[in-house]
């Protein structure tokens, strides 16, 4: 058996791996898991990943989660250009340095603010109320201005003068809140024009592709009760 | 100049980062930022690291932030044995999945504990509640069943045979728990037998050495309320 991935496109950091692989023609099975009809959680999945989380990498019998894992893994295994993950030492390390940092910041703030704003409305029919609503996406402002200062500055893209995985990492984040119809790049015309190269370097159409269930999900069907009542411990303790 | 690391051993990130020069005999000098000062907070810290965190590294004039990417910076630019981060594709492989893996599951839940348990009360002199405390150690329970089942297993380190990045990290998150008198390690014969094994694979002496600050932390003295009102929010934001 070949490289499996399981995913579900609805998540950012699969989408991360989804583009990464298409791009770089790496031959793989898709494996969907849809997480709003729970079956992430079933026992077939838990076999394969006891966390029960996408996305997840199998290759033969090696299993592998955490997309930052596997974005690694696949740049190893596979030869892909250097750009992606930079073999000089410090533009190497200003690729892990976001890599490090986006965990509890911006990747954070981006699923908070889909959860609260759609998901936990739409979906599961959990209303939130508007001060924490206006809370999260003020931290959400917060942090992009983070991710434009300190990460973007005056380069081209986050890590240097080329696309890198911190790039494509932090752009599928940002669509998190954009499906949730945040306007995350009206008045940041530095981010804006970042978003483009990004968009250009992955290619129009495979972005596109990536993101179509994202930029629907304001348009889930609620959750039907056994689905939700599975689902809701699982969310909170994900979006805490 | 040379490598200049700053840090304060209070922080689990920076004791990986202390015990890791130290330990491969990597030159630096020490610039010591004492949180509980608010030492990271004067203009002159901000210089070197907008984001005021520690720990910091600074060769000559590059300056990096965030833990795992400083590890992964020294691993490279000196000659540190292969162990702790092998060149083997799976085994270096579980190292990144453990390292992405933490951020927003065993870091959050030891953070937590040490500042609900200790330095809120004692240190901030603001009481948490018994519930909100309970709560805190219970997830904290939780991800170390996590930490055991699915990070170290049958296996003598987190990653394979060989002590890695990822049981350094490990470790001195454990440590912030313990230094606030939780019994991490009770009825966990299997986490306590590797955290013996870490600790000799890393050298009691510096592994004591590190840690000596967090073995004291129960008895900081209360911070003043000038240092208080700087400190509140950023730990509030920290530990959230
Ligand atoms: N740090 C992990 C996060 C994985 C994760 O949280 N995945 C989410 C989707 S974005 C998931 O599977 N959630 C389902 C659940 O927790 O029930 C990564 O980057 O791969
Ligand atoms: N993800 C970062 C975390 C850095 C961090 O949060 N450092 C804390 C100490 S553990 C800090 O400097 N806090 C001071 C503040 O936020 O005010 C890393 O691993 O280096």
């Amino acid at each position: 058996m070949g490289l499996e991935l399981y995913l579900d496109l609805l998540s950012q950091p699969c989408r991360a791996v989804y583009i990464f692989a298409k791009k770089n023609s790496i031959p793989f099975e898709l494996r969907t898991v849809d997480l709003r009809k729970g079956q992430h959680l079933s026992d077939a999945f838990a076999q394969i990943s006891p966390l029960q989380k996408v996305p997840v990498l199998k290759d033969g019998d090696f299993t592998l989660t955490e997309s930052v894992a596997i974005l690694l893994y696949l740049t190893r295994k596979y030869k892909v250009p250097d750009h992606w993950y930079p073999q000089d030492l410090q533009a190497r390390a200003r690729v892990d340095e976001y890599l490090a940092w986006q965990h509890t910041a911006l990747r954070r703030n981006c699923l908070r603010a889909l959860w609260h704003k759609v998901m936990l409305p739409v979906f599961l029919g959990e209303p939130v109320s508007p001060e924490m609503l206006a809370a999260t996406l003020a931290k959400l402002d917060v942090t992009l201005q983070v991710l434009e200062d300190k990460f973007l500055q005056d380069k081209a893209f986050l890590a240097g003068p080329h696309v890198s995985l911190a790039d494509l990492v932090a752009i599928t984040e940002l669509m998190h809140p954009v499906g949730a119809g945040c306007q995350v790049f009206k008045d940041r015309p530095k981010l804006a024009a970042w978003r483009q190269r990004v968009e250009a370097a992955v290619g129009e159409v495979l972005f596109q592709e990536a993101h179509e269930v994202i930029l629907k999900a304001k348009n889930s069907q609620p959750a039907d009760p056994i689905i939700k009542q599975k689902l809701m411990s699982r969310v909170l303790a994900m979006i805490q």
